[in-house]
């Protein structure tokens, strides 16, 4: 299973029950949270996710709506016992503000946070067995980053028919799995192509939140699986967006186009809008593949 | 119309839909928040509570699950585009977290933020107009205080009948109300009490969290007319609240009793407990004038 949950949808302040930025990651039996915003304790909790699973925690930028309920997460986290490593991945400066936070109250916590100032990645974030965590600037108005989360290729499959029928040895499966070619004693070479078949593709989940529109980024999340991408206002703000550093609904559906993106959701809505319809509506003109990024809802990568 | 309206009341980490404490505290057309723990800025939508009415922000002390609310109530105000001042009581190292976090976002806030820490003050932390707010040390892990809100001594009421009686000139009615006594020209003096009537008591409000029970308290906190004091835990985990300085349902009666309040409301439950009519038992045992601090109720002092 890769898939994500969407657990705020908002931009800025609370609104008509809809929360500030977090998502969690699910990739297989590991989870990883992305931005934190305020409640974000309270809605792992009402969408029943394990909070003990997250070992990762990404935050794009130091915007209170993205980390405001970092603190709280880390303490609770605490108070129910966790023991493994957690990891945290933001701006250097959110390691000073939560020790003094520790400090302020005289918190131990019983495991250890590791935190891992984004500035000093220049791309890889994250390497793991089975996924690696990329990241890439966008253009806010304060420093920001995406994400882009990718499964690792996965091995080819061998063909059993075919390795059966050449004799190859079962101890040279996992070299084939690796792509290599075979060769017998007589020195006759088996093309890996011929004896395995490839598995499925590597799938992709592009993070891209907060921003203006950015056309170098739609190279590097080119081909995402899954795409998030911020989406504050609706067309007609188009000015307004570019003045606070934010992107509009087609404008996001360029982005997935021009990005050539399997599928989009938006979000980040303005608390200006109650309704959210025409997003979806707008968005769609310029990419059909969209949907909204509401709360509670996993997403498929 | 004088009140506290609750919006939290649970300890440590959210649980059950009960949330980390924040009270409401009504004063004719003035709010004091008391304490901000996280989600309080939902909270306060939900009770429809105006924000923009607050002008006074007491916390308590620096565990998370009083005061995490508190950058988020702060920067959304600045977005509702509040102009008006807004006072923040609080120990001291609040304001450093507080800056850190409104510079790491580039956050300028359009109306001015009084810190006022809670260690430079002996007891009076407000004098307004109608009320004062005072402050006493309570015992926790951490530094912390308790608030006393008090209702000034309205002015005496003038007795219509009598003044007319006696033909004391209206120009004369305002000193009557502050207690003096009336000369006539003969040189007869009129006792005030003979012209005046009391006019009701002042009220207080006394927000006694967190703490252990701690005796010498109950002579600051004397004659409260509602006294809210926390109580984590019911009485057979006694030593654990001995421990961790916090407060059973017997102790808390036990303070309201010795205290002399009129009315006790209880809260700051622990999670571990998913129903609270236990605490509600225990504690009238001690002191019969008890309510449960239920989150959306509000009552009036």
């Amino acid at each position: 299973m890769f898939g994500v949950t969407i657990l705020g949808n908002n931009s800025a302040l609370p609104a008509y029950d809809r929360h500030p930025t977090a998502q969690v990651v699910t990739l297989n039996d590991q989870l990883l949270l992305i931005d934190c915003g305020e409640g974000t304790q309270m809605q792992l909790s009402k969408y029943k996710i394990k909070r003990s699973k997250i070992n990762h925690i990404l935050i794009s930028h130091l915007h209170g709506d993205h980390y405001f309920g970092l603190p709280g997460l880390i303490t609770s986290m605490g108070l129910l016992g966790r023991e493994h490593d957690l990891h945290i991945y933001a701006p250097a400066a959110l390691e000073t503000i939560l020790n003094l936070q520790l400090q302020a109250g005289n918190t131990e916590l019983p495991f250890s946070l590791h935190f891992h100032p984004l500035e000093n990645f220049e791309t890889i974030l994250i390497d793991e067995k089975k996924f690696t965590v990329e990241i890439f600037s966008t253009e806010h108005r304060v420093p920001c980053w995406g994400f882009i989360i990718k499964e690792k290729r996965m091995p080819r499959k061998i063909n059993i028919e075919v390795v059966q029928q050449y004799g190859i040895p079962a101890a040279f499966y996992e070299f084939l799995q690796k792509g290599e070619d075979y060769t017998d004693k007589k020195g006759h070479t088996y093309k890996n192509e011929l004896l395995t078949i490839p598995n499925k593709p590597a799938k992709s989940y592009v993070y891209c939140a907060d921003t203006r529109y950015v056309e170098k980024n739609t190279k590097i999340c080119s081909k995402a699986t899954l795409l998030y991408h911020e989406t504050t206002y609706l067309q007609n703000c188009e000015e307004k967006a570019a003045l606070r550093f934010h992107t509009t609904s087609i404008q996001a559906g360029k982005f997935a186009a021009n990005a050539d993106a399997h599928k989009l959701i938006i979000g980040h809505f303005s608390s200006k809008y109650e309704f959210l319809d025409d997003f979806l509506k707008e968005t769609k003109t310029v990419f059909p593949n969209t949907d909204l990024a509401i709360e509670g809802v996993t997403f498929l990568v």
